[in-house]
């Protein structure tokens, strides 16, 4: 979690600033688009995963960019991971999103990319923050994709802000290992589920990977990824509420495994949690490369998603509790109250200057 | 700076050629793209669902175009029947898709199309027709979408056109009642499947239905749905034999409920029949209006697609048997083989001169 | 199943016609299509980078088909000029549009494409010319993309013919190469601009080249470049004017390099120009290969489009008149003024009979 105050979160409509960390030409890239209706649900706001999917954009673009910047072997940064990511206020269609990424730090195989992203109502003229988001990279050889290169380093402005680095990458270093034990679950069909249960509201989305939805490299852009799953997660929470929903956050990312063009993906999300307004959903995204032989289906990503339901005025909704029925299904709902309320104390310590703007 | 008088600026609507079929302006309608890799699988071969997909959208333009060429209620044409459809020769990245649609019969409530499919090698000049396709359509009112209106009639150059096209429509009718009965079947998954099993290789794919899928009425595309099917299809015959297939044929489709925009529709496919050298995949789309309290999920389309298997040089491959099981598949695997014999029987009579092309 | 040798299954490569400029087959070719809401703005019209990039299409194929009409090195059409285009009245989501582009001149290594667009309303069968528009391809080879063909010659109907063509080509050639001058220019973030400033309005927009947006050879097509042209064009008008803004014509365009697959783009726009009912906004992309080492990011492509404000009942409103600070845009404002009152004195002349469509 950041600081609102520090330098990069201020606010970046200026565009492409080498700001405080500076050095290598390109530091900062702006991706501007105007949402459209596919962007969109029926209530006219924009999912979620469309702005997952921007962010990661801009992220592959400006660290593929900046470990490009020296002579070497050339190479296409893979998104590694996402931090915690809310959601701070909707953005509609017609209005224009505004994505500024910046690289803030650099490890010797990694980089850390920080982006903004900002609504702004075309027709008044009002901008609004919607999104920060801190995205972890790392460069793979073009020529054989299993190496990981070196990362130019980025210079300074202060000395402190390599030293708040390194403990952000420290930090995600440690939390991207223990994500890697869990992983193993499994979502089964349930035959004529009561209303609120778990099994009522399971879904699943599956997609053929086209060459579009890949890097140079054939592999899934971590964006596209996140997109079906803030889409799966959105339909578990509409099922369960039949109103309109909107993503509110989602936890971290650990981008373990790539997916290769070809495959058939199956994005699948059951709901572990509902507190008094919001649900988190967990989302699994399975690979099948299924014409290559000898490789087995695997487990790529997970995450959890947090959504909340609105009135047509834009308005909190109570959400139905969710209805557990299996040892497992209990445990699961504590585990997610327990994250739930963790959320809860950190955003009263770190984000109360958000609440201001 | 062009004068608007010359040659070229005269209005080039005169393009809609009237051809022996003839009356309401605009009888025939052409629509050219180039292929991208979007269009195609990794072997480069155009799928056979981005085809279908561009057939049905020339169908609904000069459908809809006919519908509305007499003052009355405006009216959407939406699809109701594809006849069996072969895939004649490949389609490539880089090639020129030409598809003309022209309307050859109209009754009192629907419309015929015939479309034909040409592939140019715009390099070499070369031209082959890849798909000859014939589809109907009924007029639905813009304001009620559940009024089917009426047709205005086309004028024929030869009286025995009328007649050719009376029987082919009593035809399609007798055949769109009989499939009204079947769909009741579903897919199951199946744990630890042996190879060449049915199990194996059975495949779903699942959409959440978005703004540009739909029609101005709110409704699917037939073509998009088509689209979906043939992937599905796809998925399944790689996964039978490991090899690039490609699309070689569908059975009728005949569409009795549409589906509304913010479905997720569920496309699943399953091998029912292979011969020597062809694969046959029963593919099944249900829709699930999840949001609408009251609405079931309902079967919405089904067909059956032929797959052929090919090698690197384009010739075509042995398909390894499929292994049935249950009686079920047994069952399922001898109807299968009477289609197949069936169609052979009718290719040898009829579409003997096509061999020649 | 229909019999091959019916009057409908003739070769229909026919309907590619001759018109007066004639001899090679296929000369004139013809692209249909729905308009869907991702082509379009909020208020429906759909964005004149749609229209443009239909137009690119179907000038790309009809000159790539020519220039292959005679044995010799197999070679693909690249854009390499667009004439001043006029929108001359807007499209709707929901209409098709009919694209048809004719060969009318052909150099010794170039080719003059003339292209119409139509609008439908399908509903009502009411149609209006929106746009023609004038470009030049040259053919370069597929083995050596550096090496320029020679284009197989056209015969013409009438000597006048020839000789129209002619002077339009030498014209032409003049522009290209006086526009091969400027293009030195770079837009600069501004910290807190104030309302209806330069700086105010200013937006650019960041692409990574993928692989449906190139051609066989590997390079942007002309119309992707344009269609995000136009969509940063959009930004900036939508933000100095706050109300529905839609493309009113196209300063002719010159592609002086090529992009290739993998570059990274950034298109940037600032106004210019405003008159009392239309703003002018200058537009420069440039190509960043930042994956090939030792090439430099340069500028690709630069353009002036022109737009106007529209009220809710399509009328044209006022727009706020561009603030300019410093001498650079006070300049630029007189030139853009200039171009303004040339282009008004030229439809003057030209264009009257337009005005009765």
């Amino acid at each position: 979690m950041r600081e609102p105050d520090s330098a990069w979160s201020r606010n970046r409509l200026g565009s492409c600033k080498g700001a405080e960390v500076t050095a290598s030409a390109g530091m900062a890239c702006e991706l501007i688009r105007f949402m459209s209706p596919d962007d969109a649900n029926i209530a006219g706001n924009v999912h979620g995963g469309t702005i997952l999917k921007m962010i990661e954009e801009a992220g592959a673009i400006i660290s593929t960019r900046h470990c490009n910047s020296q002579p070497g072997e050339p190479c296409v940064a893979a998104l590694a991971r996402v931090e915690r990511t809310d959601f701070l206020s909707p953005m509609c269609i017609g209005e224009v999103a505004t994505v500024s990424a910046e690289i803030t730090y650099t490890s010797r195989r990694s980089v850390e990319v920080q982006v903004n992203v900002l609504s702004e109502n075309i027709l008044t003229g009002a901008k609004k923050v919607t999104n920060r988001a801190t995205l972890w990279y790392v460069p793979l050889s073009l020529k054989n994709v299993d190496k990981v290169l070196e990362v130019p380093p980025v210079q300074y402005m202060r000395k402190e802000q390599e030293e708040e680095g390194k403990k952000r990458y420290e930090q995600q270093k440690l939390e991207r290992l223990e994500t890697k034990q869990r992983n193993g679950d499994m979502i089964f069909p349930v035959i004529n589920p009561d209303p609120y249960t778990v099994g009522y509201s399971q879904s699943s989305l599956i997609h053929l990977v086209g060459p579009s939805d890949c890097t140079l490299l054939g592999f899934v852009h971590g964006g596209v990824t996140m997109k079906l799953m803030d889409e799966v997660a959105g339909i578990v929470a509409a099922r369960h509420c039949k109103t309109n929903i909107v993503t509110a956050s989602v936890d971290a990312i650990n981008f373990h495994e790539k997916i290769k063009k070809g495959c058939v993906i199956t994005i699948s999300g059951r709901m572990t949690f509902t507190s008094n307004k919001s649900m988190e959903i967990e989302v699994f995204v399975d690979a099948d490369p299924f014409v290559d032989e000898p490789q087995e289906r695997y487990r790529a990503v997970s995450a959890f998603f947090t959504y909340v339901s609105l009135s047509k005025e834009g308005k909190p909704l109570p959400v139905p509790q969710l209805v557990t029925e299996t040892e497992d299904e209990k445990k699961r709902f504590e585990e997610g109250k327990g994250r739930y309320l963790q959320t809860k104390a950190k955003r009263q310590v770190h984000l109360q200057p958000l609440a201001q703007q």
